[in-house]
């Protein structure tokens, strides 16, 4: 594509570099810009660039936090004794909006992926295992739930955590799969019909 | 969506203003930036600021240039009588991607939509039409393109440009509609079909 404008050609550039959009929705995005008052811009880059330098990371769960420690760490109401893991911080959002859960959290930033050159080391694991070696004085974790991906690289991540843990006598949950609320047998994939047959569990009418 | 950082939450309130973002999107966006260099975000931010303070707009036709006076219109080799007046800028680019025009450009920057509150006098319609009363020391304008979209508004600009141009005895063409090339009649709506034979042209083997 030629551009009239080197500016407009280095803007389509940097948003196009943004995952999911490509040079056409840049491009849509950068008129969208010089159309709206001089204003919006600004407050759009401002706040990126707070994000991006005055973020910080929850020294105990590393999920997104104004403080050293965030709020859901710091709860008062929040179960001390049970700490879900899961792969990134959009997973803590979307638990979050079940409003089910009120243990804390373990974000590891990732899942082992050997091809991708990810180990252990590499994710919050050692960190995991100091929240249950060193306990705080508000008592020891009793439970780790395991809210990783059904893949090959969640599965081997679930699998060596679940080993640490289990050293350790801690007990170790992972979260249902099956059919989904709502959905129909005949569209369901063969794995997850599968997989809902063998692990099914006794009906309750609770 | 409840969101554990202040400055998240205002990043993704920022990101998810631009057209065709919503809030998930702005999420994984914003999640994206934090993830990589510090630099990503500063050359984003840069890149934005600068195309919306330093842009400029060319005097002649009201496409985007880094000059006074665009590439089109200072261009050599470009036929100075001929005119293709297009909506927006991004309709420049899209005939300029076809490398099959050599005239000259005029950005209306939007189209007479009365519902919208957008009459003739929103338009560029006035500079276009001192375009051809004063004409430059190369020429006079032979032809004016229309290129405007076949929606409602754009025939009723197309109608009002074209009794404005006819008045001053200017040649006025439009771009031809029809069945895109490689389309098959099956799949064409009526009124493209239709018109496509009320249009027909004479067969040629060239």
């Amino acid at each position: 594509m030629n551009f009239p404008s080197k500016l407009i050609e280095e803007a389509v550039q940097e948003i196009s570099r943004l995952p999911g959009i490509g040079k056409k929705t840049a491009l849509r995005l950068a008129l969208h810009l010089l159309k709206q008052p001089e204003m919006v811009t600004e407050s759009l880059t401002q706040a990126m660039t707070k994000l991006r330098t005055e973020t910080r990371f929850c020294k105990l769960c590393h999920n997104i936090s104004d403080d050293d420690i965030c709020p859901i760490c710091k709860g008062v109401h929040r179960d001390k004794g049970l700490i879900c893991v899961v792969e990134d911080i959009p997973d803590v959002l979307a638990i979050e909006n079940t409003s089910q859960y009120n243990g804390l959290y373990h974000v590891l930033g990732g899942v082992i992926s050997p091809i991708q050159g990810v180990g252990p080391e590499e994710l919050k694991i050692d960190s995991l295992l100091q929240r249950i070696d060193q306990p705080s004085t508000e008592g020891q974790v009793q439970e780790v739930i395991l809210a990783l991906p059904s893949t090959m690289e969640g599965d081997t991540t679930s699998f060596f955590i679940s080993r640490k843990l289990k050293e350790r006598g801690i007990k170790v949950s992972t979260i249902a799969r099956g059919i989904p609320i709502g959905g129909e047998l005949e569209y369901t994939d063969e794995v997850t019909l599968g997989r809902s047959i063998l692990t099914r569990v006794n009906y309750s009418t609770d």
